[in-house]
């Protein structure tokens, strides 16, 4: 706390890890940010990449340049393994080189988490996920040529299991996806096939629960679920996905024959828990204190997705905002510290409110008492979503793009690219 | 050709392909256009993508969306292996089925060309070429990830290795890339390191030849070499690479170490002259006639990077136009014997010109008797290049990417995205 210059260590650039670099600029400390990607993603809108609306370029942006104004932080592209905590180091694997150990004097984890397949590890090879810009890339891919094979499909059951999709979760990405494809389906690839109407694929959204959006009130819920049926798509609630295989799914005791299926039914957050060797909750979250560090370790923030933190009696939710809010705690945390000011108090979020847009001119928002669906709620989320873009030249070009879809109805990004193993 | 509706197949969504098929739109033929991928690709601006200018949705568009509206063309996703032209079918492996057979009344074979190592396939690991999309994201991702790596290691010699380009081929798209990477050096990347400075990449472009862009008149490479070397480019001329591998490049007899090395020398054709079992070229091309038929079969025409047509007594150059002019001269050919009329006169190529961009600000542009290097040139070259893109709102797209990245230094697309292998 007496050093020179304290070096902060952050590991991961989403939305936790960036918050808190940013409000540790122009500040006495050092910061170096560790993330295996060399880019920020706007998690909220990769189904739009996954669906050919938007590129992979439209929202993401390198952490480098995100941060290269300010002179005090510097960022590695590298894959973090572990954590001395006696010795205050991280263990990174970079550049070739395994197990590269990096001294800090405040260490800021915020690692994110994965999917999680509950124990059905097996489902990952046929459902897969969305958390990066690569999944998205992988499910656009799939998605397009899927639609390809049903055009040359002679056999009629393997035509229909081509254009049938499954999504497994009815949470707003389940929700967003399959609405989208419907959309897709229904406007975009309508008049460019010769021999199967892209109209007739099979949208199925199944969910444990028994109502999509359980985050949202009831009545939000209903209207999503409104919305879902008039799109077509075939809502299943209250049933569980027991089997995932090449074949497609099993919902309940019905096998549904579909060549995409989707995971959105739950996450697992990263290993920081393990690296650590500290109290973790029930699916692996690092369980951190109200000023966000681990009770061990005071010099040793968690934030994001990957740490659990309880208020009000009920656990903060893995949104965005919630990351970014506990990265700025966590950074003014260490700001006051190295200063030698008091502690500040305990950590509260802030709930703004919460968003999930269902298919073309429909979204549901709930925000402090308000409940709004409908085109209304549509344009504030498009309006909310390009406002929190990290880069203006990227609010500009995802509102244009946006324009033109909405425009022309059809799809910018619908190309299948498979890069090669070998590089 | 006494048939109803002749079908004409059509294999290859490239320049060539594609000029055909939109030739043959409301007439009273039907149209299958094979491609293994599903967009067409504008090669030209490949070089944008590999140096983080521009998105791949820039530069391609889906065939079957380009021609949607046509309703006599069918669109397939699919990899001809081979033509049968005893009985008219042409040979796809398709939706997982292997060894399909499609008949046809004509079939225009424009498969394009790939990278040519000359003998030295053991080069393709460590030098490869930029050909499709794919290609340019790969090449993307490794420009990016060499800085990344070089800011984080620690002997010099192998930071040099990692901040070291090499393009084997000073033709234009060596140049063209050569160029890219040393701007992007010094400016886009500038200030976003703090450890190495990106300004000191050794960018090295290496020709057997005795001057840069041989196709054009000696003023216009020595206009073009000054501006190479303004921009830091180090231009080795009259000799031989040797040898490639994973430390570098053997230059004459000087070994250069470089962890970026980027084929452009030469390219092989598609193996179409194999499927038919014709008359090829030393290099591999079919020799066809001048109405652009093998000498076999007048039902079969080949056309672009796959074909070798002399003219005036030297052999066509690989460029979009001889493959467009040769794809529409191709589909009017079908169109008037299905209609009965007397055949075209022979095929001959109109050349519009040539132009090679050298960085920011310089191009140069050899047109009927015009010579002209620098801004001017410049200008028409970004004019003409967005002109020729297949859609409107590519046009417009890239009209502001490029004005947003010239105005800001900045690149749109650094993202370093690794597609994951088991999708």
């Amino acid at each position: 706390m007496t050093t020179q210059s304290p070096l902060v260590v952050i590991v991961g650039g989403g939305f936790g890890g960036l918050a808190a670099a940013k409000e540790l600029r122009c500040s006495c400390v050092k910061v170096l940010l560790i993330d295996r990607s060399n880019h920020h993603v706007f998690q909220p809108l990769l189904y739009q990449v996954a669906t050919s609306v938007l590129a992979p370029g439209q929202i993401a942006s390198p952490i480098r340049s995100l941060l290269a104004k300010q002179a005090n932080t510097s960022v590695m592209l590298g894959n973090v393994t572990g954590v001395d905590a006696t010795s205050k180091h991280v263990i990174v694997d970079a550049n070739d080189k395994v197990g590269l150990r990096i001294g800090y004097d405040y260490l800021i984890l915020a690692t994110g988490a994965n999917h999680s397949y509950f124990g059905h590890d097996e489902f990952a090879a046929f459902a897969p996920g969305l958390k990066s810009l690569a999944d998205a890339e992988a499910l656009r891919n799939h998605i397009l040529e899927v639609f390809e094979k049903a055009e040359i499909e002679d056999d009629p059951e393997r035509r229909q299991a081509l254009m049938t999709f499954v999504m497994v979760g009815a949470g707003p990405t389940g929700v967003e996806i399959a609405s989208a494809i419907a959309v897709m389906a229904r406007t975009s690839l309508r008049h460019d096939f010769r021999r199967v109407d892209p109209a007739s694929a099979h949208i199925v959204l199944v969910d444990l629960g028994v109502r999509p959006l359980a985050g949202f009130s009831e009545k939000l819920s209903k209207a999503a679920m409104r919305r879902l049926t008039e799109l077509g798509v075939d809502v299943r609630l209250g049933v569980a996905v027991q089997v995932i295989d090449e074949e497609g799914v099993v919902i309940g005791s019905e096998r549904v024959r579909a060549k995409t299926i989707i995971w959105t039914a739950g996450v697992k957050p990263s290993p920081a828990g393990e690296w650590l060797g500290t109290l973790v909750d029930h699916t692996g979250r690092v369980r951190i204190r109200t000023d966000l560090t681990v009770s061990e370790n005071p010099n040793i923030f968690v934030v994001g997705d990957t740490a659990s933190l309880d208020q009000d009696g009920s656990a903060l939710p893995g949104v965005a905002q919630v990351a970014i809010q506990q990265g700025k705690y966590a950074a003014m945390s260490i700001l006051r510290r190295v200063r030698g000011h008091s502690p500040l108090p305990r950590f509260r979020y802030f709930d703004k409110g919460n968003l999930a847009v269902v298919g073309r001119n429909f979204a549901v928002l709930q925000s402090a008492g308000v409940q709004l669906s409908g085109f209304m709620a549509w344009l504030i989320w498009a309006f909310i979503h390009i406002q929190f873009l990290a880069e203006a030249s990227l609010r500009f070009s995802v509102f244009l793009q946006w324009m033109w879809t909405y425009i022309s109805g059809k799809r910018a990004e619908r190309l299948i690219i498979r890069q090669r193993i070998n590089d």
